[in-house]
């Protein structure tokens, strides 16, 4: 069978026969090595042709490959420590072009208490980086994809659209250079994350590096349950979302859940989850209450105008295009 | 300036600049998370189009991938502990080939102690898979590129000219399926590596993944010096070198230095020369002292026609291959 016909989780679900369940399950590799933490790993590959809009300044390219493997410690409520990239470059590409690129990266690194510890150069046709993301954890505060139960609160923090906004505006041509700030210049929630996390009541997270729907998409398939979410006019709804749809005519949820936005999505014990938010008001954590897990497969988006969107369907995947329908975000 | 103009370690002295030297300096980055170890890491991307010849089978490429990288940790006297793979494929490749590859990736890992910790999966146009290392050295054990000085022995593990008969093999169309074992299933020296560690007289070490050629002058331009090199009947040619250059009409000294061979490269303070090789011969350590530090800048190789062979001036290295003459070996 073809790649294009298996979709970019069906093949991660095949390599997780060879490589054994721990390797595909969540965001980072998590090793122990002694003492009370853990040590995270995570890489996440950047290719130009399919990652980076030809807005893209290489500053930005290489901001970019690093806040995504930072994203993936966030989740897991991990500390950088170090980043590696192996990157390709064409060789026609000019020196001030990778040295930006490395500048971006350095930057991001730095905003965020970690250093650039190495990586590998090498000559090939297209812009590639494979980032490594190089963390710890403190065993009491390391969150996973599994553990969610029906129940569950679920949470997200920041907003929900940064992503699909940004690609709605560069398929329409508008206002391209915000665009391309919104789309790379993403802000890795490593602080957050660990505010959260060292509350010790959460029972799952993942970033959504691929969008809302995917995420719990991935969540939903790994904890056998599913979803409610209500989007009523608490939802945080990424602000210029509806101004976009509305200049475009389009309908917000045909691309908010689908962009990548690198926030956490959270679920809490129903039980802990009114201390949660009061500890969290008063602590001013930019989260919000957007559902609960359910039993079941469904991962259901209750409108306020009664309907209920299937969010099962569509998302942005690799690899797996045909049926993808509204949700088929690419650059 | 163009990357072609630059040669590879010119982007990587550039890079250097800016991520800090440390960055650049070693196989591995190097990182002390607490107690008595270091944790190492290193990443090596493989290009289909670049590294691999089309007589490889999937199984081939995925050990390879894998062995690059322990390679890099057994430079350090490290212990493997884990991989992450960020690999690249083509829409149009088959399912099955995708778990030849990943099989080959959890056997050469399972082989060396270590195991498969994750990955990511990603489309793109050429099949590109960016290893990622994971692997720990007691610091009594740590062995580093920085530290040979004039008057040290210069050692090399097994032999050398595996790589470089191999690509006169291909290139000649001659003994492939022979050739492309000789050059992808290769054997990280790990064991090897931590019993001369283990020893504590070490002064410097790297790998011959660029050929000796290529290890010599980075380890000479890192710690400003020189080496003079004896090739003489005791020299540890790769057996099949003189059969393919006597078949193929070539001096070996053409092609033996310039192909990825992954032994390790290793200087000993010359005091302790002497009780090193009465240790190494009692535990059959396949070394061999094949040379000296020496001041200056010169790598010399001095045949044993009386003919001195400057090894700086050719070498496998990216980007750059218009001034290479015939240490030019590309698949």
């Amino acid at each position: 069978m073809k790649l294009e016909q298996m979709g970019e989780r069906g093949i991660i679900r095949k390599l997780g026969e060879i490589f054994g369940e721990r390797a595909i399950e969540d965001d980072c590799a998590i090793l122990h090595v002694g003492g009370s933490y853990y040590m995270l790993f995570t890489t996440d590959t950047v290719n130009q042709k399919e990652h980076i809009p030809f807005t893209a300044t290489p500053w930005q390219i290489g901001y970019y490959a690093c806040a995504v493997n930072l994203s993936d410690i966030a989740a897991k409520g991990g500390e950088p420590q170090g980043l590696l990239f192996a990157t390709t470059y064409p060789k026609e590409m000019d020196m001030e072009c990778v040295l930006e690129i490395a500048r971006g990266m350095a930057d991001c690194a730095g905003m965020y208490g970690a250093a650039v510890l190495g990586g590998d150069t090498k000559e090939g046709e297209n812009l590639t980086i494979a980032g490594v993301g190089i963390g710890r954890v403190h065993r009491s505060m390391l969150m996973r994809r599994r553990g969610a139960k029906p129940g569950d609160a679920v949470y997200i923090t920041g907003t929900v659209g940064r992503g699909g906004t940004a690609f709605v505006k560069l398929q329409h041509g508008y206002e391209q250079k915000n665009a391309t700030k919104e789309l790379l210049e993403i802000t890795p929630r490593i602080t957050l994350a660990r505010q959260i996390a060292r509350l010790g009541v959460v029972t799952s997270a993942i970033d959504t590096s691929d969008g809302m729907a995917a995420a719990l998409q991935q969540l939903g398939e790994l904890n056998s349950v599913g979803f409610q979410i209500v989007w009523d006019e608490k939802f945080p709804v990424y602000p210029d979302a509806l101004r976009v749809a509305s200049k475009f005519g389009i309908d917000p949820s045909d691309f908010i859940f689908y962009g990548g936005d690198y926030e956490i999505l959270f679920t809490i014990d129903g039980s802990f989850s009114d201390e949660f938010e009061k500890k969290a008001r008063k602590k001013k954590f930019p989260v919000t209450r957007i559902g609960r897990v359910t039993q079941g497969k469904s991962i259901a988006l209750k409108q306020a105008n009664g309907r209920t969107l299937d969010l099962t369907r569509y998302g942005y995947e690799h690899f797996h295009r045909k049926s993808q329908g509204p949700g088929k975000l690419k650059i």
